[in-house]
C-alpha cells in the first residue's frame, strides 16, 4: 500500500482500477490527471512523458501489467498470458534508458509466470509494493545522503529526480529534503533543456513543500561553481552500470566534469532497481535520441530545413567522477575505487 | 561607408538621418527593423536587446551620436553640447559587459571635442568608419582564422557572433563562413539560454547564407566533445582583460573547461576594440545579472515567491583555457604563454 499521504506532488495514482497519471508536460501552470484502464493508455503516458523519471516510469510500467491482466485475464479467454505478454512487450518498448522500467516488468512477470490460477490479485499486491517499496526507499536514501551534507553550504540539482520521478519523496530532491530539514538553505536547480524539468518541476516541487530555490541556466553552472556556492551536485539515475558508470539526463555528464575541476563532489541518488548488474560499464547503456522538434523552432522542421538538432537526452558519467552513489542498501563512496556498485549485489 | 550591401542579417542600417535596428527578439518568426531618430531610441534598442552583440552595441552607439548632435546642435542652442553630453551618457549605462560600447563612445567624444564647428557631418562620417571598419576587420578575421581549421572536422559556436552581432559578417561566424567556404561542414550551436541566441539568431544566420548547422542544448556540449565531433570551440567576447581572460556570454567558460578536458580547442574571435588596456585581468570585468524573469516562469514572479533566480549573463574564461585569440591585427596563440592580447597594443 502507498505509504504516503496523497499530495500535489504525487505523480501517480492507483485507485484500484485505474492509474491515474499528474501530466508533467503542463506543470506548474496545471495539476492534471489523466486516467488510464489499460496497458496501451500507461505506454502512451510514458512514451509522451506524462509521466517521466526513472523509478515512476518502472512504478506506472507496474501497474501497467495489472490493467492488463484485468482487461485480458478471463476464464473463458485462453489467449489471455499471450496479450499479457504484448502488452509487457509494448511497454518495455516505451523508452529506453531507464532500466527500472525493465526491473519493473521482469519482476512482475515473473509473478505471473509462477501464478497458476486469477493473477490480478497477486499482480496489484505486487506493483502497490514496488510503489510503496520504492517511497521507502527514497526516504531512507534521503537519510544516508543527507548525512554527507552536513558541511554542504550549497547543492545544485539537475532535471527532476523528485516525488515527481519516483513513488514519492524522491532521490535527489528526497537527500535534498532530508538535507533541508537539518538546515540546508541553498539550493539551486538547473533548468534542464530542452525539456525544463528543473525550471517546470523541480523549483515547482520544492516550492509544494515551502523550500526555496534558486533557479539558473544550464551553462551557468560552472560559473556558479567557481563562485564557490556549491559543495555537491546531487542527482538522480536513469540506468547504473556494475562499474558505477551512470546513466542520467543530459547535462549530468558536463556537471560531473566541471565539478571535478571546481572541487565540488557529485551525489548519484538512486534504488538499487537502477543498477543494471548486466551491464559491466556505461558505455554499453542506450541513450535515448529523442526529436529534433524539442530544440528546433517549428520553422525548420520541414524537410529541407538547413537546420537540425542533436538531441540525446541522457549522457553516461564515469564512475571516476562521482563521489557518492547512495541506495537503499547503503552509500558507496568514490565507487571508481569500489569495484563499482558492486558491494550492493 | 558601409562597405557590405545590404542584407537579412544586417543588424542595423544607417539611413543617413535614422539609424534602423532589427529587432533581434523577434527572429527568425519575424524580420522587423524600427527606426531610431535619437540617442533615447537607440539607448532603448540596446536595453531591450533588439541590437546585441558587443561590436554592433558599440556602432549603435555611434551612430546614436550621430542622432544626438542631430538633434541637439544649432548655433543658436548654447546648451547642446551638455545636452549631447547627457546623450552620451545615458548611451554609456545602456549595458555593463560589452566594452566595444564604452570605446565607440570614447572614439566619438574626442572627435567631438575637437571639433569647433558644426559637428554633424564629422561624426556622422566616423560612426559610418567605425561601421565599416568592423566589417573589414570582421572579413580579416574570418581569413585568420580559418587558417586554423584546415584540419578541423567539426567546430562548435556559443551564442550569436554573426553578421547579426557586428556590423556585418561576423567575429566567430566569419570565422565559421570562412572555414565553409574551404570546406568546414560539421557545425554546431549551443541554443544559448536564456535568451537563446544560438537557436533563434545563429543557425538562422547561418541558414541565410545555405550553411547547414545543428543545434544542441548547452548541456549536450560535453557530451558532443567526447563523442569527438568536435576539434574547436569558437566564439566571440564581449571584453578581453590585457592578460587574455575572456568576458563573453554566460556558459562560454563552460564550454572551456570542457574542451580543456577533452583536448578541444577554444578560439575567440573579436576586433581590438574588444580589448580593455586598463584591465589587467577578468577578474575585474563587471558582469551583467540579467532579470529573473528571463528563467524563471511568470508564476514565480511574484514578491513573496519561494523560487527566484541567479542571471549572469555573462562569465570570465582565463586566457589559460584559450588557444587562440584572433583579431584583425593578428592571431594570439596560447595568449596566457604570450603575456596575454599585450602584444596587439
Amino acid at each position: 500500500m502507498n505509504s504516503k499521504k496523497s499530495s500535489t506532488t504525487d505523480a501517480l495514482k492507483w485507485t484500484g482500477t485505474q492509474l491515474q497519471v499528474l501530466d508533467q508536460r503542463v506543470l506548474p501552470e496545471e495539476i492534471r490527471y489523466d486516467n488510464y484502464h489499460d496497458a496501451q493508455g500507461v505506454t502512451e503516458a510514458i512514451t509522451s512523458m506524462r509521466v517521466r523519471g526513472a523509478p515512476a516510469i518502472g512504478i506506472a510500467a507496474a501497474y501497467g501489467v495489472v490493467l492488463s491482466v484485468m482487461v485480458h485475464y478471463s476464464e473463458n479467454n485462453p489467449n489471455w498470458q499471450q496479450q499479457v505478454k504484448e502488452d509487457i512487450k509494448q511497454l518495455s518498448d516505451s523508452r529506453p534508458t531507464a532500466v527500472n522500467l525493465f526491473w519493473a516488468l521482469e519482476t512482475m512477470q515473473k509473478t505471473l509466470d509462477a501464478e497458476k490460477g486469477n493473477p490480478i490479485a497477486i499482480l496489484e499486491t505486487l506493483a502497490r509494493k514496488i510503489h510503496s517499496d520504492d517511497i521507502a526507499a527514497n526516504h531512507k536514501m534521503g537519510e544516508l545522503g543527507a548525512q554527507l551534507l552536513t558541511e554542504a553550504k550549497g547543492v545544485m540539482t539537475h532535471c527532476n529526480a523528485g516525488a515527481l520521478a519516483t513513488g514519492g519523496y524522491g532521490t535527489a530532491l528526497g537527500v535534498i529534503r532530508s538535507a533541508y530539514q537539518q538546515g540546508l538553505r541553498k539550493i539551486y536547480a538547473g533548468e534542464t533543456r530542452p525539456w525544463l524539468q528543473g525550471a517546470r518541476l523541480t523549483v515547482w516541487e520544492l516550492a509544494q513543500e515551502g523550500i526555496a530555490s534558486t533557479l539558473i541556466a544550464d551553462s551557468a553552472a560552472a560559473w556558479l561553481m567557481k563562485s564557490g556556492a556549491i559543495d555537491w551536485i546531487i542527482v538522480g539515475a536513469d540506468r547504473i552500470a556494475a562499474n558505477g558508470d551512470v546513466a542520467n539526463k543530459i547535462g549530468t555528464y558536463s556537471l560531473s566534469v566541471l565539478a571535478k575541476q571546481h572541487g565540488v563532489k557529485v551525489m548519484v541518488v538512486a534504488p538499487t532497481s537502477t543498477i543494471d548488474w548486466a551491464m559491466t560499464h556505461g558505455e554499453q547503456i542506450e541513450i535515448e535520441q529523442r526529436q529534433a522538434k524539442e530544440l528546433l523552432n517549428e520553422c525548420y522542421l520541414n524537410d529541407d530545413s538547413l537546420v537540425d538538432a542533436w538531441n540525446p537526452v541522457f549522457d553516461v558519467t564515469p564512475a571516476h567522477l562521482i563521489s557518492a552513489i547512495i541506495t537503499e542498501r547503503g552509500v558507496v563512496l568514490n565507487p571508481a575505487e569500489q569495484n563499482g556498485v558492486r558491494c550492493l549485489q
